[in-house]
């Protein structure tokens, strides 16, 4: 199971050691009609360019990486039924195009919905070498460049990467090399305490040193490491604040380290109180970033990037864009993505996230960031991504972070083209259905804005008041008369983190988007929206049609003729959706009618 | 640690090999200056006699059971300070008082919340010898003499304790032998299916072959086996309805198998549909049992007992007793009752069991049932129980299963003097807070019989929706308006199946007793309760009690002059019970408070 590289011919030889190398085997061995010159020049990196020479016959230019990058363009290309329109030049919009695994030592993936760890087992790095190989290929094809291959929460034994693994994580980035892959680690913050030194404080001496002299032996055994990635105080990780330091001097510590080797601190921004007393309405979890990180502009070091997650809770189906992103001009800034479906129907409900990845940069200038990283969906399963289709979101992720003005239906069409042989007509239905899945589920779970009426801790299917009195800052407090947080001025204030033209754009709720509507603003279940609809009839229609789209859906994609043992797959995985579309449409509707008291306009059943 | 024996001197002799040795053994030991003569009567099993012969001497006589029971007697009357009124004669109610332990092969306990399990670990009967001595004196001291090993979810490889592991389960058998307590095993109903049988239908001929020797197996390895105990057709569990049987036919099969060698057949009446659809409004959980067993009484053979938990839920603080308990006169019935605070504050919150078993029996004629079984609160920690004040409820529960007339003051004063030296006014305030513990973990929590407001899974906290829309048949349906659900003739008919002199005491709202009030009816937060309270009201008042009493106990609790390792499991749980009632105070009053936004008329706070 090769997703969008199936129509690919054989494998690429072990024996194969540069980006170069491969290029030339992939262009040989899947266009053998063609003619190719390849040109390398170091220099050109990620960016290649394409000429014709006549028909059949290109000029191929570019860096190592470039080249690779060119000849699956011009493959993919063919493949998908058009031919290169040479000549053509291409480079990446961020150079760091970032995978992030949270997969465990021990095999399990926290939040992974497609098996275990490719990577883990029983504690060790641990793989099989075709199945790397196959990985590889799959990120370089859709220009993914660098892969963190363990989970920021560094369980015990995970940090041994950087000790007694080392050999082992050599072996690992020889195997990605070729395809212009670089690893990464997550690495744990208090790791010099398990080495005899006595604190972790990031001002000490002998962290320091430590630090230093392991990114020399880990850059030793390693020296195209990408870097290091850090999740500190952050859900009961290690960091500075024990040690009264600021998230600015933990990362300068370890970029200092890494510096003379060009290794890169990747430091995650998802600070908050995840010990909240629900009776607290002066915290409101969403500011929580901005507190910690806005201040510090332009006091971190060059080789540091702040990866912040896309919107200030945690990958709710819809959130607005985090502040630190528009705010923080000074510091190199990746968005983080996750691909991984925790909140989005675990790779059970069909969820296609290049449209919400473009509405992000309806408000994110592409330039705000310098890279882009996306939480894996990835693990053991044949398919790689427990539901065929969700392998749409690893491909089309990848051509978003090489180019952000890429088109959402013309991405998802050619990863369809790529891993199907459907008609015209087949084909559209399939990509209409992945284009509008997202909005689907957006309408039948929680409403307008609201988020986190899910099932705690899992994450999957609906539970109106799962965390409504819990530690984690996430509250909608409906009450029988209304229901929403004020984020305004005028509440909690995290709207202040703003810019004004966005803060203009939702201050009010006449003018607010109806879809962010309860993400900023409490509101009264009579609440005239735009269109006339009170809020709770917006509530209620909403998920009888976001139920009533996934039915339609289901009829659509399961006449569709999926190759087994995709068409298994996506049956299984369609009827679960439509339960828990079901389960989600009543629940909430429910859950609203037993407060409000408001029958629906139209007199569909409501249960009691 | 001895628990409420640690008064007790020196341990049994593992080389004693019957009761009647171990009751010499233990008065010589333990009441040196006295003098006894033992007759060992056989026929008369478990009762005994106690006749003085003048100061300090004394004859007993009894079964070598009943001479055992005795000399516990005297010597618990000696050590709480009381001499024993000689003549005194005493034979217990129900000749079958059973402990149930969930216990897996695995060494965990289902529902345990004392350590690990005391028999098992690592798939096998592996255990201290001391601890099941210490395990076994406990019981007979309390007058228990059932002990069923494994969990009635029985997880591969239990099952192997009538196969592979017969060996041991006779080795312990031998150890449990001398303190007059018989062994009992939980069987799976498809058990001859791992044996080349091709089903497990109880008409089977053979299937009933296969009982018959394995029964005969069974009983050659441990010939005074208490018999079977069999959880059938109940949350996954098979049983006869997978072939079309009812529950007569598939306990009456494996009666015959028992009855040659005088085993009994412990079926436990724990049916209901654990995947009911929330919105189905026409099944009523606690109509299950009834439905299911009812029309079968008279049809079960002579050695089945039917096992019924006393409510008709699942061990929730207050329930109406089983209607099952009072409407199969023609069978044999033991009422089960649960020492495991699963839904009652998992050994964490205090709470004595005592006054709500009296309860029961103001409605349960002792006469109804033939035997009480009671799911074990034991483990692995230190002081078997978790909270050392949770072993109360295992000794109280032996004394209510000798006689149900115990009084609940006197039992636990017992308790209390056996177990620690205390002055008679600290006596009185540790008994006075355990007799009202109950009563005060009644007040935070659900409220008025409604149940099951709790952490779904885990059982410990507030949820008050967290069983709302899920498939356990659990529901209050509250909402703007009112709160519960009506079980009365009008309703559900749960309360038909009830004798006319129970319907009449509940039907009516209006003289309902308050605590089951929610349990039966489905009234307004405006309604009006007897003392002129409104429901609502009355529902904060609860809540707010509920947490002051907590406060008031810790306060009078933590002053006592409990030795260590007690002292300090008891500060540590009592502050934990702290917590906790904060908790389910304020969320179930918002909970109330945001559905009906009236008030509290003493204008306490109630979050938002």
């Amino acid at each position: 199971m090769n997703l969008w590289l199936r129509k690919l011919k054989t494998e690429v030889p072990f024996t194969l050691k540069t980006p170069a190398e491969v290029a030339r085997f992939e262009l040989e061995n899947n266009l053998p009609g063609f003619c190719f010159e390849l040109c390398e020049q170091p220099g050109m990196g990620d960016t290649y360019r394409i000429e014709s020479r006549g028909t059949g016959s290109y000029i191929l230019t570019g860096g190592s990486t470039g080249l690779l990058y060119g000849a699956y363009r011009l493959i993919e290309d063919h493949l998908t039924g058009g031919s290169t329109c040479a000549p053509v030049s291409s480079a990446p919009k961020y150079s760091l195009r970032m995978i992030n695994c949270w997969d465990n030592a021990d095999g399990g993936i926290e939040r992974g919905y497609a098996g275990r760890s490719l990577f883990f087992r029983n504690g060790r790095l641990d793989y099989s070498r075709d199945r790397i190989r196959t990985l590889a290929r799959l990120l370089a094809s859709a220009g993914l460049n660098v892969l963190c291959i363990n989970n920021v929460n560094v369980h015990d034994p995970a940090q041994l990467l950087l000790e007694d693994y080392l050999p082992d994580l050599a072996a690992l980035a020889d195997l990605f090399r070729p395809f212009g892959v670089r690893l990464m680690v997550s690495v744990d913050f208090s790791q010099p305490m398990r080495h005899g030194v006595s604190t972790a404080d990031p001002l000490d001496p002998a962290v320091r040193a430590w630090w230093k002299e392991t990114a020399a032996r880990v850059y030793a055994a390693v020296p195209d490491l990408a870097g290091f990635l850090v999740k500190a105080d952050s859900e009961g990780r290690p960091g500075p604040f024990t040690y009264g330091r600021n998230h600015a001097d933990g990362a300068n510590m370890l970029a200092e380290a890494l510096s003379p080797f060009g290794g890169m601190v990747v430091w995650r921004c998802f600070v908050y109180n995840c010990r909240q007393d629900w009776r607290d309405t002066k915290t409101d979890r969403p500011k929580a970033a901005w507190e910690h990180y806005a201040f510090l502009d332009g006091k971190f070091a060059d080789n540091v990037i702040l990866q912040v997650k896309h919107g200030p809770f945690d990958f709710q189906v819809r959130e607005p864009l985090s502040p630190l992103l528009l705010g923080m001009k000074k510091t190199k800034l990746a968005m983080e993505l996750q691909l991984a479906q925790e909140y989005t129907g675990h790779q059970i409900d069909l969820y296609t996230m290049i449209p919400m990845w473009k509405e992000l940069y309806e408000e994110l200038p592409a330039d705000n960031i310098m890279s882009l990283a996306a939480v894996s969906n990835l693990g053991d399963d044949e398919n790689y991504t427990g539901h065929p289709l969700a392998a749409v979101n690893l491909y089309t992720y990848g051509l978003l972070a090489w180019d952000p003005e890429t088109d959402a239906e013309e991405a998802v069409t050619r990863w369809c083209r790529l891993t199907y042989d459907f008609t015209t007509e087949q084909e559209q239905t399939l990509v209409s259905l992945l284009l509008s899945s997202r909005r689907t589920y957006e309408k039948y779970t929680a409403p307008l804005g609201i988020g986190w009426m899910i099932t705690p801790h899992d994450h999957y299917g609906p539970n109106p008041s799962g965390y409504e009195y819990d530690l984690w800052g996430t509250y909608h407090k409906a009450n029988r008369n209304a229901v929403g947080i004020d984020r305004t001025h005028a509440g909690t204030g995290y709207l202040d983190q703003y810019p004004d033209e966005i803060r203009a754009k939702y201050e009010d709720p006449a003018v607010c988007p109806d879809l962010l509507l309860l993400f900023y603003h409490r509101l009264p279940y009579d609440f005239i929206m735009r269109d006339g609809r009170t809020l709770i009839q917006r509530i209620y229609d909403d998920h009888f049609e976001g139920l009533a789209e996934t039915r339609t859906m289901a009829e659509k994609l399961l006449v569709l003729p999926f190759p087994e043992p995709d068409a298994s797959v996506i049956r299984d995985r369609m009827n679960r959706q439509l339960y828990n579309a079901r389960e989600w449409c009543d629940i909430i509707n429910t859950f609203f009618h037993r407060l409000s008291g408001i029958p629906d306009a139209r007199g569909r059943i409501i249960y009691d």
